[in-house]
């Protein structure tokens, strides 16, 4: 194949930006690499007047994404716009219907209706790729889905949102709360317009459905992941768990169990000296588990328009090669339905809890735990304020159930100020 | 495509093996990832009466390689024998001339004839894989080739010799001499047969020499590749090194520069703190760095049945899928040949002398390294014993050679007993 890979991208914001430039400062190289010029056609975005700093003169314009889809002198429609209801979706549905492969970068369309158009796709012989959706410039649907393609995969966990992870180490490193660095993030412009999308979870939820789907041939499930946000982590607990040798991350676990399919994007602690404990700032990593493989942990920037347009370019590249394969690695509508699983794998927790300082309340907790078959691993008791003592326990493999079973006893036994803190300690 | 792709493996050690396991449990999670069957139809190895704990019986069998690579009831060839030279190559040769594909592990074979080889199999319309050549089940040579695609490769860098990462590491934790630990890993049955390829460097040179070659777009030029094993490192200086923060490391190191192509596999310090300081045991890390992504690292096992096997099956089952994609990036006629860097790029340097004690030694050697432009940031006189003095210094960014003057200039002082010891700090 020697004739051009014809391009529509819709979107020309930071990352749509980025790929127009790579495009047309590395003509010779991209060509050289794939054996065929990388050619855009047209292009699409909210307004046409606005300055983005590359000539977009040479290109088509289209007022509407979906017009630019539906050209017939494109092979592949470029999706950079972002949202998953709207637009962005009729684009990219109407790009399918009338023959393109679809190039995106957007996984909250793919999280919300990733099956529904991967076979449309596939029932027209077409592809969409999405390595941008996940952990920006860092190669992991390409490793998961063809790397890792002769592994069952045990586990996917990653730090998959660079705001989540840029406020809670400087949260560390600052020994400042929540409330500050969140602000401090904000003004740095780390934020989404949403900023629940970050610090809620969701966009992380997202990508770990969409890895999911792949790793163990499930039809993406967004709605089943067990999501938390960062809002509730203290400066506090940040501290506390440094100085028992863990570190709070944002962490994302999909894994397959008797249970069902485990989906979980939650606050949780990791060893400091572990890789993802060590992960600092803004960067992202992933750890994918399978029987062949063992680990691989993959690290890099997870946004930005460099890593996330050299991965919209990664996928663009593939189908100028003739790459050609199904969206979550095995055709759609070979895809299970995966019951979510009831219950969670069973881990040891962390636990803060404001003590009021009389005989027998400590007893109280520790027969509360024990009533629940829920066993001690580590204790401290300090830092006296008044007629309150801090108390961190650190347990055995519990039952995220049996842990909650204890924990409103503990309440309930009226020893205890406030709600106590549990977070789940993974394994890694 | 629904016909089964057949495969010849030549080879049944190990790796071999492992992948006539992983191809008999998963035959049905393979057909399904790439919509055919895999089929192995042939096997050939050394002996066919030995007991590999997997049944053959079901296959073909075939004394001589060559014989399996021309039988025309398969579609790739897969090259599982190692050795540069005779059967490997023969068989390879045959399998291309006669219209097969190639998957291979073999990274002496590449490093020596890969550019032939590629030319041969590309001529033809065939492809050769190599996932498994470098870095074990990481899916190094899919990043680089297809996941950073978009990137111009500023640098390679990485630990990709599991033995060496392990008599290192465990050199530091133990406090054991190289040559202890040394026999540890071979009792462990750790070192190839010739102690050499791994501990002099030659493997991992290998590996890194086809990093470069798909990197910079150039010919694969091993011959070029600055080697230098871990025979030479002591304990001092693992302990030493320890003390300012750094970590000894064979690290592998490619990059392009004004002054050429500069490919080393040399014992280099790394920051403690640097994934790369923190790499324990046989594990091994690659770091790609890109203009666009920035840096991505990956990280796994180097070696293993398992780890192997997977790298081959994601060749295997990439074929399988008709991905085809050129042996090193791009057509290996468009390779280009770079010269290789006359000349290092500037680092900083680790040193340790050992100073005889009288007045105006310290002088003396500082005045030598000035002599040659070489400044010093930090410097630790210790260790007096007898009357020599441990001196232990890291420079400022130098050139190489103009240290090596400074280090000869000092050894004709007559102030330091013995050679000094210099070791390179990588910027990572």
């Amino acid at each position: 194949m020697t004739e051009p890979l014809r391009l529509g991208i819709a979107g020309l914001g930071t990352v749509g930006v980025g790929v127009v430039k790579i495009i047309r400062q590395k003509a010779n190289l991209l060509a050289m690499r794939t054996g065929r010029p990388i050619e855009i056609v047209a292009v699409s975005a909210r307004s046409q007047g606005k300055d983005r700093g590359v000539a977009l003169s040479d290109y088509a314009w289209e007022d509407d994404p979906v017009a630019l889809a539906k050209r017939d002198d494109i092979d592949v429609f470029v999706e950079l716009m972002g949202g998953h209801e709207g637009a962005a979706k009729d684009a990219t549905e109407a790009a399918l219907a009338t023959g393109k492969d679809v190039v995106t970068a957007n996984k909250a369309l793919l999280a919300h209706y990733g099956h529904e158009l991967a076979l449309m796709a596939e029932d027209a012989g077409h592809v969409i790729r999405f390595e941008a959706a996940v952990a920006g410039g860092i190669p992991v649907i390409k490793s998961l889905t063809e790397g890792l393609a002769g592994n069952d995969i045990s586990r996917v966990m990653g730090v998959m949102n660079g705001t989540c992870n840029y406020i809670l180490t400087r949260m560390q490193s600052s020994g400042l709360p929540y409330e500050d660095v969140f602000a401090e993030a904000d003004k740095l412009g780390y934020l989404e317009a949403d900023p629940n999308l970050d610090v809620g979870g969701i966009d992380a939820g997202h990508k770990l459905a969409l890895l999911a789907s792949i790793a163990f041939g499930s039809k993406v499930n967004f709605d089943a992941v067990a999501l938390e946000g960062i809002g509730q982590i203290s400066i506090q607990d940040i501290t506390l768990a440094a100085g028992m040798g863990y570190r709070i991350k944002l962490l994302g676990v999909a894994q397959k169990t008797g249970r069902g399919l485990e989906q979980r994007m939650t606050p949780c602690l990791v060893p400091e000296h572990s890789p993802l404990g060590q992960l600092e700032g803004g960067t992202n990593m992933v750890v994918l588990e399978g029987d062949n493989v063992g680990q691989i942990v993959l690290r890099g920037a997870g946004a930005g328009e460099g890593p996330t347009a050299s991965a919209v370019l990664s996928d663009i590249l593939d189908i100028a090669r003739g790459t050609r394969i199904s969206t979550f690695g095995q055709p759609a509508k070979t895809l299970d339905t995966i019951p979510a699983a009831q219950s969670q794998t069973p881990a040891p927790f962390y636990i803060r809890l404001s003590l009021i300082d009389k005989p027998g309340s400590l007893a109280k907790v520790a027969a509360a735990l024990g009533n629940s078959g829920v066993s001690i691993d580590r204790l401290r008791q300090q830092d006296h304020s008044g007629d309150h003592a801090q108390v961190i326990i650190v347990t055995h493999k519990t039952a995220r159930q049996e842990l909650d079973i204890a924990l409103s006893e503990i309440e309930n036994t009226g020893v205890v100020s406030g709600t106590p803190v549990a977070l789940r300690i993974e394994t890694v």
